[in-house]
């Protein structure tokens, strides 16, 4: 497997394109469209909020089906949620006019939105948005970068991947883009994501890859533990690289499955690291927890603590807060055998600063350097690594430190 | 029942003092003594941490046996929690040098410590501290005020309370103080409380009354949701009002109770409006939700959602904020049948800025006007009504809106 330039447009037979429809924002693009030329299976996981969009309700009906479903279409900008019976109509209208466009049923096209809630969509701009976007679809790998950007709320920066593998002997591509920087938090596919792949496989092999990989990536990640009405991830696969199909339980299955997962952990450790305001990304690591689930419950502990995220962006080794939010996760240890280290890389993907610095031994103060540890939080990505000597469990959770600017931007977002 | 001045020296025979020991801070008052005259009957509540600050571990185990305490010593500055087996000793240590100098079991007397986690106590300056404070012991309201600024860590004022009331013709006083600004969550008795009365009451009945409006009071509200290691209240009895001792499930009871709740409440509403760098009060009223839990588990929710905390600083009426949080509380509901009201008053106890403002009616905008929203948000205390139209449980929480000046203190909290 390797990873190769390029978004949704990456795998064979899919198109993208963008378009500025004017839906809130003046002077950017706010719509975007994926389209497979092939019809495909498909697979999605959506917000576990009570509260869920107009398009939210609409597309896990058409999950549950999994029929054949060959565009999505997503605006920014207003969230098409808490708008009742008028919201639900909006959305069938979105639906519709990609399907006139495209020759397909409203049950094939995939719809969401992304921003305000309680506003009602100007479907007339969206509209005419959808029919410019159908008339320029494109294959390059440009037109998937263009629509990972118009789906941008308060995102500083687009979020895309591709990998290849191969598969039987056949090249099979996986990519995907997302968006996602407010209102994240563990709790389902976060934010807005379309996977898009050639592979040639069985749905329910497709459906079930998508909810584990989510389980790991999309839905160990936090900026705010705020869990968006809105949150979709839609997965298409198209069959043209001609590989014998997939089925769940099979090495080829198996490979797949490293290859979605490579995407959906880029995807979900960019996201986190583009959290509203944030300077850098908090990635924690707990080892030998009492058990797996304890494990998921410690690490987003440590990531949605506000006070080890504030302290984070202070450089400021407070180890004290770190143990603090193992300690009220509601998963049992015992403190007094706990060790953590951080590391620091200079990228996400980065090597590391310095070498890992033991801040924690038996539950107490290692009488570590504050000169490294600084050294280490000041780098680009933070690594917190808990080891719980109570198990074999583990877990690895994403998030971002606390900063004056995420709340600039949220105390004042819709003006 | 009148609420009266002052706080942990209102009531018969309960004398304090506070003293700079140099535990921490260099120019401010860092530890307070509160002494009863009289044996008295104890009750307690601790943080459900699984992290334990050296303190709550000992005085969980005097509460257990419910005997006589008639000294409750408070150190700020630093936490003795993460400290192992020195901290343990340090902490008797305390509760010794109180004991010799007042004539106590170490048994008999509570410890409390609050600041920062890791580091080891000076006990030979604790120590010393308390000496000076044995000698100067002072029954004035005063000395009540000094103690409850001297526990203080980032919080900007004191927070005590005192009400009279009379039972079985006797008149009875209730007062307490209690500090808490950050780490503050609704999971147990948040930060430190000292309640003081001079009723005559059966340990069982206070501790049942101390849990039962705990439950309502301190573990209603969230600065951050981080629960602290060291979160302890501690409540003493001494019988000095001659009343006929209270026993549980009497109307005796029930006026001490209104009495208790009324001190805790209002200490645990200033907590919550003095979280770290807050502007103002954010309280959350859930009505008519499925069950009494569900109430409990929406307001919480709101009270803790980083987004509303933010748009409420920001004066933003961004209701879909609120709408979600309720969403992905855990609760289920219609979010079809939901209304959202929102109340601004120019005070904790004042009187309403403005009418109250339908935000939100039957789960969507109800067209409200934008000016009367921000003149409410712009108020000292801001109330949210959520009014689910599903069943009879009510409850209430407070929190705190999320500023800029809450990144400052906790980026930046040890140096």
């Amino acid at each position: 497997m390797k990873r190769i330039q390029g978004g949704v447009t990456a795998a064979n037979g899919f198109l993208a394109a963008d378009t500025a429809a004017g839906i809130k924002y003046a002077k950017r693009t706010d719509m975007a469209l994926v389209y497979s030329a092939y019809p495909t299976v498909c697979a999605g996981t959506f917000t576990t909020n009570v509260v869920k969009a107009a398009p939210v309700k609409r597309d896990m009906k058409i999950v549950a089906k999994g029929g054949n479903v060959q565009a999505v279409v997503i605006n920014s900008g207003i969230a098409n949620a808490c708008t009742g019976k008028d919201g639900d109509k909006d959305d069938l209208a979105m639906a519709k006019a990609v399907g006139e466009c495209l020759g397909l049923k409203a049950s094939e096209v995939f719809t969401a939105s992304t921003g305000v809630i309680g506003r009602r969509l100007p479907v007339e701009k969206a509209v005419a948005g959808i029919k410019k976007m159908t008339e320029k679809l494109e294959a390059s790998l440009d037109a998937g970068t263009r629509a990972a950007k118009a789906i941008m709320t308060t995102d500083t920066v687009e979020k895309q991947c591709a990998v290849e593998t191969k598969i039987g002997g056949k090249k099979i591509t996986v990519g995907g883009m997302s968006k996602g920087s407010g209102m994240i938090h563990p709790n389902m596919a976060t934010m807005l994501g379309v996977i898009t792949t050639d592979a040639d496989i069985e749905q329910k092999a497709l459906q079930k890859a998508v909810s584990d990989a989510v389980a790991v990536s999309f839905n160990m990640i936090s900026v705010d533990r705020d869990t968006s009405t809105n949150d979709s991830l839609f997965a298409l696969a198209n069959g043209k690289a001609g590989n014998k199909t997939i089925k769940a339980g099979t090495p080829e299955y198996a490979e797949f499955y490293e290859a979605l997962l490579y995407v959906l952990t880029y995807l979900a450790k960019h996201m986190a690291a583009d959290g509203e305001g944030a300077t850098k990304l908090i990635e924690c690591k707990v080892l030998n927890a009492k058990s797996k689930k304890d494990a998921v419950t410690l690490a987003k502990s440590v990531i949605t603590s506000n006070l080890t995220k504030a302290a984070v962006y202070g450089k400021d080794a407070n180890w004290g807060r770190i143990l603090c939010a193992l300690g009220y996760s509601g998963a049992q240890f015992n403190p007094e055998k706990v060790d953590i280290t951080i590391e620091g890389r200079d990228d996400i993907e980065g090597k590391l600063v310095t070498k890992p610095l033991v801040l924690v031994k038996d539950g107490m103060d290692s009488g570590y350097s504050e000169t490294v540890a600084t050294k280490i939080l000041s780098a680009k990505a933070v690594t917190i690594i808990a080891d719980m000597h109570g198990g074999k469990g583990e877990a690895t959770a994403w998030g971002c430190d606390l900063t004056h600017e995420y709340v600039d931007i949220n105390a004042d977002y819709r003006s």
